[in-house]
């Protein structure tokens, strides 16, 4: 048995290595910081407060402790693996196998009890199969959308995204969220009508 | 009543309102970021995870929702307010107004019922009267000094900071972790042994 201390230091070094996230960039862009690109570490604050912010919109009860962890960790493996750009399917492809040997090295800093609760919490986000997983990550698919619907489109303008692949990658969020998808949908509608998706 | 869709409305307007938090810098810098100072929305997720993994080291047993809640809402009023050095205890006492008139204005921008409650939990985790307040503030405290150890105390010897007050300020560490405020003064020992902290 380990004692207290020494777990403490094994969690403590897992913070900094945690620290590291702050430096992995996505390609969306802080709307308020002239439009600098977002870190994961900000991106994932913001995500776990806006589960905070509309809960009662989950297509089912949910359990805010559950879905609070899964999206404070949900990126971690990015300091391994790095951010893949969504709409790169190609990428995202090869991106699962990276991200899986990533799990393995970070929760493997933990007390081994302590490691295979956090990571269960990571990969029943993953699969995105209990109701909890799936409105954690409706929440993660429409944050990125909404900041570029109010920077003007900026990410789809840059990568020249199309309505159907937006409709396609985001399709989920209506497992999590009827009332979200509604919502995203009349965004998609407006960010066509005004040029920042190609309509096909 | 206000529908499910003015709803979502409102909180999506308040979740653009809290990408400002993005913006907001502090006097920590983030290791992993060529020393870059670190902003309140990063460190938000950084302290809401360190919660998560050192739980099992607070006083009493807490309840680990109402912890995430208090860390991830506790600087959202810093967009309005800025943030202040914590040994700077002059400007702390002004700001303390400048907090609650943040408080009133951002958390009315929710709808009314959810605007108390969330508001409820900023304020709990401010009285730091609570097992939850006292562990969460414990950790809010805690973590800047771990970064600052890392960075071979840079903000401590930016601004000529004393062992006295490190101790003064962050004594309270103690009533949300013993455990942690043990770590915390062999950090501290080490760091004037290093010269990072001025001995008094």
């Amino acid at each position: 048995m380990m004692s207290p201390e020494n777990r403490l230091d094994q969690q403590l070094s897992m913070l900094m290595e945690l620290d590291q996230l702050k430096s992995v960039l996505r390609r969306t862009r802080v709307k308020s910081a002239n439009g600098r690109e977002e870190n994961s570490a900000e991106h994932s604050w913001h995500v776990a407060t806006m589960a905070l912010l509309i809960q009662e919109h989950a297509n089912s009860e949910v359990d805010i402790a559950t879905v609070l962890k899964m999206l404070l960790l949900h990126d971690i493996v990015e300091i391994d693996a790095g951010d893949t750009f969504v709409y790169d399917t190609v990428a995202s492809q090869q991106q699962q196998q990276n991200e899986l040997q990533a799990a393995d090295r970070l929760f493997g800093l933990l007390p081994k009890d302590q490691s295979q609760t956090l990571r269960a919490v990571w990969d029943e986000f993953e699969a995105a199969e209990t109701e909890n997983a799936k409105f954690a990550k409706a929440l993660d698919r429409f944050i990125p959308m909404l900041l570029n619907y109010h920077n003007n489109g900026q990410s789809w303008v840059e990568h020249g995204v199309k309505r159907s692949q937006v409709i396609a990658i985001n399709g989920r969020i209506e497992q999590g969220s009827k009332t979200l998808w509604n919502k995203a949908l009349q965004m998609i509608n407006e960010a066509v009508q005004n040029g920042w998706l190609k309509d096909d």
